[in-house]
């Protein structure tokens, strides 16, 4: 029977998509599977949580990109179980496909290292739910703010802790600065906005751990200017509803903050234990599967793993970054490697990440830079931020909107998003903050005109 | 004590906000209560519905519009009860403010005509959260229809039925037809998006009502051109999850149709029947409350109600109409007359509705218009449309993007904001959908290239 390889992606992600198209002309029948109908453009999605763009302008169908792909069809599913001997993946829907390349790319979701119970209290940012919800907490703060009597209460509701210095916590604590001090200036009547403050905490002795020395110090002075405090070597031991209590130098310390954000850290899908128990794959500590130089699984060829979930050694002997520049670059190799096996070529030489640097934006033209191994700061390197993204975005129709929607902003300082939409997070409930307060009468500016009867 | 006088308006609406907007000037003290942080721009919901803009292009932070207006404040808060004789209005959550003048323009919300058990399996579209559901049924009918071996249940998956043929439900119809036949031509594999069936289907005698015979002609020779069948004359008396049963020409025809979509009417927020009771106030059979030519309930000349909440006579001794432009033109009448009081001016003439006529699209550049009496279609009724609605957006800023969107639809016909986000609809869970249905393997496009072995 002349029957053409069948290769699974797992998840449409940057792994997976950059897999998909790189088997374009292939002779392959590519199946790609994802929960999602979207691809998520995830560097920018702390933009969507703090209202500078919608989900849909950061999101791009990934039947709409793969769509003209003839050798490529889009599966909606959720991936239940892999059985690497008889090479069949099977969905939740009970369905099954047989492959002979497997490409797993699943990537990773919000870690809380162990105390899952914080998660109630400090949303993660990892999908488009978690930014809605993000953006609802955020913007619900200062409305309750705006209402509360008692000046305690109010503090703590404008106070915002984003408890990561990686890159997410630098961006999402310059862009709430930037709500606070610029956005919402205007907007209030009892409160300041102006009042709020954004504290950046994280237990690693500096900001941007992955980021050269100097440039975590010229992004803390950034932060600074915006207003954000950093409070570095500080270990969060509990978070409840009202604020957190955090470990530095020895000493217990207690922050009354009713908004906290948690760019804590990662961990893989929960696919990766599943797989790793039917390969008998190693993990790391993450529960990262260990690939060899080729991406594949010991003793199996035919399966890949790239991306966030794979742990993968580069020449330092150190482990590759969850990145996108990784999964990218991991998702084209297997797809390579696939293709010259089809072929009957030989294997390609070992996988190598060519690591272009790292890039993280604060607030409005100013970021820090590591490109190619020169650094940059301030101004040139949100010029570098911002045409690196743009370029990055898939569709064109996003990359115009995004665009359009930074230019504006960048003259008005508008944030055209800042709806607030969809269920309360679990821990939140407007009328309940406010009930028995005996909120506020509004004050309005008075013009001392004449009164009426 | 010189206080001046305080105007409470009730809602962020057209209505609520063009009050707001033209007390700007007035010795008065504003405050804006709504529910949401943010003002709608109703009339082009349906394309968030169907995927052509994020539901941040057409809504505006109503802090943003008002931020600068000195005399007005904004509070987010669910209005629970008003008090006409204290003239106080009280929160849910317990806090409670007095008034000199209350504009209570509350709006409307979906009606199901006593069937609210329909709304589970016809959700309507008068919020964002309706939408981005309609949004996720829609997509997913075509996702679970890809993976259904069962022709009969596939055909079902690719029924979309929309009851209710005013402008919501013509438009609906029109961008799904448009969905299926252009949007998502290249995307599937298994099922022909162009194969599904769209119908629109309403108890009256023909589609449009409110517009003039040979318009709603048109209309239905133009959505027959994308497709779309229209049944008029059908009452339906049954809605489950697998489809409709209706009463046509004295005989019930049944439907197997997924999903169903209710653009079929509307209904007054709960307020109106406490207001009513509050201040007895006749109403009409929708709830709509009855005010006198200046817009004020009988008896309470300091309380105007504007918008759909209010049944409001026109000359001709008709009721109107519940649309955007009586809700804008009452609001700046109701701030009229009342900065007219305060200012000791004699009463403005009674309030006289302008009627600038009604328009209504059917996908790409068709639409029907009845501009000043004048009758328009195809494209330069569309050219009208399209005028019309981008002048009457908010924001500077949404107008620009929603332009944007339009014309790169409007050439590739990608509708970049399709994206199935948030938890499924109440009757909706894919899984379940085809589990022990045996679902399909993909079938991809072959080439015959050689197998592997």
């Amino acid at each position: 029977m002349s029957e053409r390889a069948k290769v699974i992606i797992i998840g449409g992600g940057f792994g997976g998509l950059s897999a998909a198209q790189a088997l374009k002309s292939a002779p392959v029948d590519v199946t790609l599977i994802d929960r999602r109908n979207y691809h998520l453009f995830q560097p920018l999605l702390y933009q969507v949580a703090t209202g500078s763009l919608s989900a849909g302008e950061i999101a791009a169908p990934i039947r709409g990109i793969l769509g003209r792909q003839e050798n490529t069809r889009v599966l909606l599913g959720d991936v239940d179980d892999i059985d690497p001997v008889a090479k069949r993946v099977k969905l939740a829907d009970s369905a099954s496909f047989d492959y002979d390349f497997l490409i797993v790319a699943a990537g990773s979701q919000t870690s809380y290292y162990g105390h899952d119970e914080w998660q109630k209290w400090a949303p993660g940012l990892k999908s488009v739910e978690e930014a809605i919800t993000l953006r609802h907490k955020i913007l619900y703060a200062f409305e309750v703010a705006e209402r509360m009597p008692d000046a305690a209460q109010r503090c703590a509701w404008l106070t915002f802790t984003i408890i990561g210095a990686g890159p997410t916590g630098v961006e999402l604590s310059g862009a709430i600065a930037e709500i606070a001090r610029q956005t919402l200036k205007h907007d209030f009547r009892s409160i300041n906005p102006e009042d709020a403050q954004i504290i950046l905490l994280d237990a690693s002795p500096r900001v941007l751990m992955a980021f050269p020395e100097d440039l975590a110090h010229k992004a803390v002075r950034s932060l600074a200017k915006l207003g954000v405090q950093t409070r570095m070597g500080a270990m969060v031991h509990e978070l409840t509803r009202d604020g957190i209590s955090y470990q530095s130098n020895g000493s217990t310390q207690t922050l009354s903050t009713k908004t906290v954000i948690w760019a804590g850290g990662v961990t893989v899908s929960p696919l990766a234990k599943m797989l790793a128990q039917r390969t008998g794959a190693e993990t790391d500590r993450g529960g990262r599967i260990k690939v060899g130089p080729d991406l594949t699984i010991a003793n199996f060829p035919d399966i890949f793993v790239v991306g966030d979930m794979a742990l993968s050694i580069d020449k330092h002997g150190q482990p590759l970054q969850g990145v996108a520049q990784v999964a990218m670059q991991g998702g084209a190799y297997a797809a390579k490697a696939i293709a010259r096996k089809v072929e009957g070529k030989p294997k390609p030489a070992p996988f190598h990440y060519f690591d272009k640097g790292n890039i993280a934006v604060i607030g409005r033209a100013a970021a820090v830079a590591n490109v190619f191994g020169v650094h940059l700061w301030g101004l040139p390197a949100w010029m570098v931020w911002a045409f690196i993204h743009l370029a990055y975005i898939v569709e064109f129709q996003s990359r115009l909107l995004v665009f359009v929607q930074w230019a504006i902003q960048d003259v008005t300082f508008n944030r055209g998003s800042r709806l607030i939409t969809g269920a309360a997070p679990t821990d939140f409930n407007f009328n309940h903050a406010l009930a028995g307060q005996n909120a506020v009468e509004p004050t309005v500016a008075k013009k001392n005109e004449p009164a009426v009867a």
